[in-house]
């Protein structure tokens, strides 16, 4: 178990030492470890040092110069500049918090991006100001669409987060793949079958190798197959990559670049770096702000007090398996696997930083 | 086979005759319609008599003030006045357009209407002005979220159209339960069985039974178990139920009114009648808006040549199908299930028209 603090501290230090500004690393940091606090394991700490290989082939800059190339009174598109994710997107939320300010709600999209993180964490920046908060990014083509065998869209996340009065947040923060990839890296690792639905074979036949994916496999949208409703995770998955990059000018489909440095990128690119879109709504732009709150409130109370299936514990409201890790991790620790482990120890010589 | 235009006429005269104004009697036809044309069957004119017994019933104003009740530049919350859905979604969605003119996007909350329609009908309405069109509504209680077996959301629709160039447009619309109550009625009349994972029984259990639902049973969430990620289409009916219902003041979750005029309205309703939500983005509150449809179009070209899995004719877009059937429709006609004619015929005879 390692403390938050450590955790961060060691992050922190690894961007500096990337270049990074003082203001962005720590902004960097604190973003990649939301996904530990969250218990998204896979998008954080463990990514640190694929985002060091990526600066390390010349797809990440360090020093970004963010800028808007074009605007509405409630939108902007945004040029990321390379830099990362975990940087561009909580300064386009930024920006779309203040539209939002001005004329009720504000709509950015992001070009020439990378990968930002968890999509909840975004989503969530919206709630103090009393705005609902909206995030989504493509990314590397792992799925593939109904009735096909091609990778042709990421794992495309989309989070919404809406402010409450005395409950928590609402934040639904959902991959519109059946599993996220996150989840097929832990069968893997632990050597376990993946559930039938997940994943398909390289001609499309059902699978539960979780190793698949390395023999030309891909996942499935959410749905699994046509008859459970896949073209729906299809169809939402495809919303996400057209609002994240054929808005903004970022690359789509299986053009879009991948995670890893091993890989090289897709010829012919169709638009620069990742994309993401983000949004905020100001409730009070509908209703008053505490009518919508006090609703939300009685929302959850209901929906909380909705009938349990027998077998299981409570129904969930979306955020509260994420909030109830925070506050263990907070307290107990972050939990590391020994390759995450060894993969810090690693990067910390390569700077000379002690974990 | 019935063609267009006899439908047309007749259920215009029916609207007539209920008292709507000649333009809301047309609007609503149209849109009423437009399901049919669609291939969602269940959505068009088979509803018509339940439009009917709804305003029999006074839970439908066939003449509604319908007026904005709250503003700012890019947002706007409707009160519908108890009128068709039909008629106040398109006013609504006309609103969210002339604010994307201004503003970059416009968003409206409705609150006080009825059932809507095809959310696909009011997605698409932006698309003439080159604009990203999105629909939402929430509706009668019949899924049970995640670990419940209680009724708590409906099949809670999202739709969203994207302009094109020489592509047809991108039309998602989509349920989100594992299948729409649409498909179920047509299992039942034709008395076949459902696929596991659509339904689950009164205490929770899985049933290929069509019929369950009037056993206590409740439809399931997209993506039909834990496992395959009911939680995310558990959550994203969720978010149709806030976004439609609590930004807008309308009834939510199991508060929200039924269809059918024989079954009561809950006790101390929330909010007022069922709520819908609707956006519009300009493409070129972003970027040029011919390079916006440019690369569209070459999304929708790369997507349709992704490689075909064995047994399966094509890679579709979403709206291919609903596009297909539409000229079908048009050329050869509406064809009518047999209790849907009859009751045609009755509603004639109440009105004194023919069909």
């Amino acid at each position: 178990m390692y403390p938050y603090r450590q955790l961060f501290d060691f992050t922190r230090e690894i961007f500096l030492r990337m270049g990074c500004p003082e203001e962005d690393a720590r902004l960097a940091t604190e973003v990649l470890l939301e996904a530990d606090l969250r218990g998204v394991d896979s998008h954080g700490i463990a990514r640190l040092s694929g985002y060091v290989r990526l600066w390390d082939a010349g797809r990440i800059n360090a020093k970004p110069q963010m800028r808007i190339v074009h605007e509405t009174p409630s939108t902007a598109t945004v040029d990321g500049d390379r830099g990362l994710g975990l940087v561009i997107a909580p300064r386009a939320m930024a920006i779309a918090k203040e539209k939002a300010d001005r004329v009720g709600t504000g709509w950015v999209s992001v070009k020439n991006s990378n990968h930002f993180g968890i999509a909840g964490y975004h989503a969530m920046m919206a709630l103090e100001k009393d705005m609902i908060g909206l995030a989504m990014t493509n990314a590397s083509p792992l799925v593939a669409p109904t009735f096909s065998t091609d990778r042709m869209l990421g794992t495309n996340p989309i989070a919404v987060a809406v402010p409450t009065n005395l409950q928590p947040p609402f934040v639904a923060d959902l991959a519109t793949s059946a599993a996220a990839n996150g989840k097929l890296e832990i069968l893997q690792r632990k050597e376990k079958k993946a559930p039938i639905g997940w994943i398909q074979t390289a001609d499309g036949k059902r699978t539960a190798n979780p190793h698949e994916l390395k023999e030309g496999g891909s996942l499935l949208p959410l749905g699994s197959d046509r008859t459970h409703g896949s073209h729906k995770g299809y169809a939402l998955s495809a919303v996400v990559d057209i609002f994240s990059a054929v808005l903004s000018g970022a690359n789509y489909g299986p053009w879009v670049p991948p995670f890893v440095s091993f890989l090289p990128l897709a010829e012919n690119l169709v638009g620069e770096g990742i994309g993401h879109f983000l949004g905020a709504m100001r409730v009070d732009a509908f209703r008053p702000a505490n009518d919508f709150k006090d609703h939300m409130d009685n929302w959850i109370t209901t929906f909380r007090k909705a009938k349990v299936k027998k077998g299981e514990k409570a129904v969930l409201i979306p955020g509260d398996p994420e909030r109830e890790m925070t506050e263990k991790r907070l307290k107990k620790g972050i939990p590391l696997l020994g390759p995450v482990e060894r993969d810090l120890e690693e990067l910390g010589k390569k700077f000379g930083v002690q974990l």
